[in-house]
């Protein structure tokens, strides 16, 4: 079966958890009205699903090949992006002036999610180039924006994030790189980066290098480095196409995932210098690269929600497709398998990570809307001081858990899950890069701590609790076992990630690397708790529903077994998440290197 | 870099926690004196390291491929079978009389462990005869065993398990191979079988299969499946070759892992039927064929620790050789990865995992020999119920943190463990057969409620949850952090443990799929349970040794650091998973399959 967009839990979310009528209500957001969303998300889930889902196998049955510096994408993929730009889904989120639909994140992102649920290979290529609109937006030129931006959000052209060398993966105060200023103005850049995610294709006529090198006498380290723009092809003062630039695709790399997206190795300068403009100042590269990895990273929590999404869907109709062994509780002959109590479970683990990070990326996108769009400075500041918070927690659990999900849905196709041909497998590959790539969950987990959490002191932190500790208290306003189970659960979570929040505030200063041992058990702690506030806050509403006779009842029971369901596996972990990280930083340090 | 076979913790496991001396001390096990079994350690040691672990990633480039029937296997594979077999490896377990060397479990499984840590592809057909011979021992007439034994104890031929078919997975219940008697007493075999594992191949002259079928008139279900031994080659009196039977491999699978291994479908007697004999009585093939399975269980469990070890291993060297970023609490230049508190704890993750597994697994294998060569049938009979309790969780758990191991081994290598050069996405892609064949972990777990613990209300895994508080009394009579922190996180552990046993007893009958909602829950509390009870027992071992002076401190210190990191970090969930098992059912069966 081929990925359908779950439109209902994507509205669900956004309408009632996101509050899309609020975010249509800020300055500049009045035509995302809930009926133009809905319109928008029902045409894209159309196109994602006719178009993009039926070629994420073959994508990874026939990959993207490399020959004489060329790059051949898997047979369709250009076709596709043809569509995808045609239809204007590049620029969904992206100004108006330069071609785009100016709609605010919330509802850009369930459309991000349902592309990168439906093909994550493909998906990637709109990505990268979401990066470097961000980035040239920001800080880019005018005459830069003139060239660049409108074939960029437009699909014409394609972007990418040329960041990491042999030496400098994580670590880019390693970047070697360098650009040599010309008389004109220009610069000469020269060296090797690699992993280079859609460096080569053949999908459009142009390919808008962002790059990261040093000038000569840059200071040492990441404040040596600037950001250039070094455009596959020089484009005209007409914005026609001239002559190839001195960047050159030498390799792709043969992964474990993700296949059909080209992951380049890209020379640059080995014949005379790759021509590059400086954007913004000199030494700010870094600065703006951040802009294209926040978005960036969001974006890859997305990739985790939307491949959870589609391993979970795969699992569902395996599930009861396949007829295997009598109902536990039952005489009659065998059943379809999802009838077994652990093929349940898992399904449930599936469907209950998906749901809430789904909810919890979306609340996300609101909060970024706020902070763009609100009227008042100190309501944007607050907002963006949230969102950023969250950032690293919808990028690194969002993806973590995507490996557990993708793990279950093999699972449930027992032995036929280990053949390629089923196509669980894939995503259980696919989902391995999410962890790793714009950031390790342990590079998120390091901004989590050391931007997001120590530098105000804990002030973000504290305040979400103290909103979570609130829907706990609404829902003791409830009768009923699940609204109980829920809200005992969440309560205890509120409290270990209190616990965490302080002690890492307590002790970065004077014992980091105790802290930072258990760096990534605080962020997993906090997308679990926060995750599940988002499933509480949907139990509370789906129950406000049911209680007036409001829309669809089955939905809104199943929202409710499911926010159960998360707190009686998920949130009853943060005792045991809570003692890893306080108690627990002297057996992950003790060894000596030699130890090992 | 190569697997090694981590012979100072094999030999320290089979030695101090699981008592070889005693087992040495058994009728029929006095060859295996501690001297001796290091010698034959150390020599497997050597043999695997040199010959199998420098094919693993050969095997998976190159892949078996099978071409008009016949299997071609990876290059060297067949060489290196022919070393194995004639260095007598595969007989390593088995009775002399057959030409095998008769060596306790014990002794023989650091060797299962080490062959399947190089190269589980390769492995595997080891694996696969070791069941059939167990079978044939167990079941087979004296014509069989005299027939077939001698050339697969020396591994001349190699033995197959064809259970499923494309309808009958899990479900045994719906075999429909067919097996008609025929006059001389033979029986013609039809049928299709699917997924058998070293089905058809090149690295010997025959395969022995043993095969589930119906014989006319049996009943319906599990109660009316026969075993029958198929040869591949027809066998004369004198033992050699006839003519060849009328079982034919059709295809192979293309599969997400373990590539090198062939997974045949194999058809039975499409041309005229394929000759077989019927081993034991009619109908009682299921049982038989548990006998293998059982086995084969135990050898999976290992493939999961062996597997672990290896991508612990390789994430160990890339970790201290990969230089990126600076230390946490250092203004120097960049150092080994190693250094980061978060590549820590995923290798700390990984050891201490790993080292538990190693030792549940080899003091159930040193029950076992309890339980077969003890001179007291009461003896005999305890051992046996403990170790029967054990297998599903030494199979199930140990297979399951092979999946989070391996995982955390990609994650180390960061991009580079993406990219299939580097061997670690191999281990991530191999791992997840694991928790899938000879029974999945949902199989191991109704295994462990149903025949492990209600069977007997609860008797075998009380006396266990005794033994592992005595161990935490034993914690709190020495000082230090170390040792309170592992006490306090082992007496909840085992608290946690009792709970659920409890609630499983209880309400089994009552509401049985409540109960099998939290099995494979329950089965890996019992793992981390019982994998820290080792833990737990290895360190105070160590601090003794320490105290003593006597032995390598660096190692004892470690194996201390390491308890504590498993206690700190996976005996400190062991809450949480009780909570799901106990409170959590609603939520895993509440929905309606139309929810989905």
């Amino acid at each position: 079966m081929s990925y359908q967009a779950p439109l209902k839990d994507m509205l669900f979310v956004m309408n009632e958890l996101a509050n899309l009528e609020a975010v249509s209500r800020l300055p500049g957001c009045e035509d995302a009205t809930p009926e133009t969303a809905e319109a928008v998300l029902e045409e894209n889930a159309k196109f994602v699903g006719g178009v993009i889902a039926p070629l994420n196998h073959a994508g990874d049955k026939d990959p993207s090949f490399w020959k004489d510096g060329t790059v051949t994408t898997t047979k369709g993929f250009k076709e596709a992006f043809k569509q995808f730009a045609e239809a204007g889904w590049q620029g969904l989120q992206h100004p108006t002036d330069f071609g785009g639909q100016g709609l605010p994140k919330l509802v850009g992102t369930p459309c991000v999610e349902m592309l990168h649920g439906a093909n994550l290979a493909f998906a990637l290529v709109a990505l990268l180039s979401d990066g470097a609109i961000e980035a040239l937006l920001t800080a880019g030129s005018d005459d830069m924006k003139a060239k660049y931006l409108e074939p960029l959000v437009t699909g014409k052209w394609t972007g990418t994030m040329n960041l990491t060398e042999p030496q400098a993966g994580s670590d880019l105060a390693a970047v070697r790189s360098r650009a040599v200023p010309q008389d004109d103005g220009t610069y000469k850049v020269f060296g090797t980066k690699i992993f280079i995610t859609y460096g080569e294709h053949d999908m459009a006529e142009n390919i808008i290098h962002l790059v990261l090198a040093r000038t000569p006498n840059a200071p040492e380290g990441v404040k040596g480095i600037s950001l250039f723009v070094v455009p596959k092809f020089h484009v005209n003062a007409d914005g026609s196409l001239g002559e190839r630039n001195d960047v050159h695709c030498v390799s792709i790399e043969h992964k474990l995932g993700i296949k059909a997206s080209p992951t380049a190795v890209l020379q640059f300068g080995d014949h005379g210098g790759a021509i590059g403009t400086l954007v913004g100042e000199e030494n700010r590269g870094l600065e703006y690269m951040f802009i294209m990895m926040n978005a960036a990273r969001f974006g890859v929590g997305m990739q985790g929600v939307g491949l959870s999404e589609n391993a979970y869907q795969q699992a569902v109709a395996f599930a009861k497709d396949r007829v295997q062994s009598r109902d536990l509780a039952g005489s009659a002959g065998p059943v379809a398998i999802i009838n077994h109590p652990d093929v349940r479970r898992l399904l449930m683990n599936m469907r209950s990570q998906t749901e809430a990070a789904r909810a919890l990326a979306y609340v996300g996108a609101s909060l970024y809307d706020a902070a763009h769009h609100s009227a008042d400075a100190a309501v944007r500041a607050e907002n963006q001081a949230v969102y950023e918070y969250l950032v690293p927690i919808i990028k690194g659990w969002s993806t973590e858990l995507s490996q557990d999900v993708t793990r279950d849905g093999v699972q449930v196709h027992g032995g036929m899950g280990f053949i390629e041909e089923t196509g669980a497998a894939q995503h259980y590959r696919d989902a391995k890069i999410l962890t790793i790539y714009e950031g390790t969950t342990a590079i998120q987990a390091n901004d989590l701590v050391g931007r997001k959490t120590v530098r105000d002191g804990g002030k973000v932190a504290r305040g979400l609790i103290a909103q979570v500790r609130a829907t706990a208290a609404q829902l003791g306003e409830l009768q009923g076992a699940e609204f109980t189970s829920i809200q005992k659960n969440l309560e205890r979570g509120a409290a270990d990630l209190e616990a965490v929040v302080e002690f890492v505030v307590a002790n970065t200063k004077s014992d980091i690397k105790a802290v930072f041992a258990g760096s990534v058990t605080y962020l997993k702690l906090a997308g679990i708790v926060l995750g599940g506030w988002q499933m509480a806050r949907a139990a509370l509403v789906s129950q406000k529903k049911l209680g007036a006779g409001d829309g669809d009842a089955a939905f809104y029971q199943a929202k409710i077994v499911t926010a159960r369901f998360f707190a009686e596996h998920f949130l009853s972990t943060t005792g045991g998440l809570r003692a890893a990280v306080i108690d627990g930083s002297g057996g992950v340090l003790a060894l000596g290197v030699d130890q090992f």
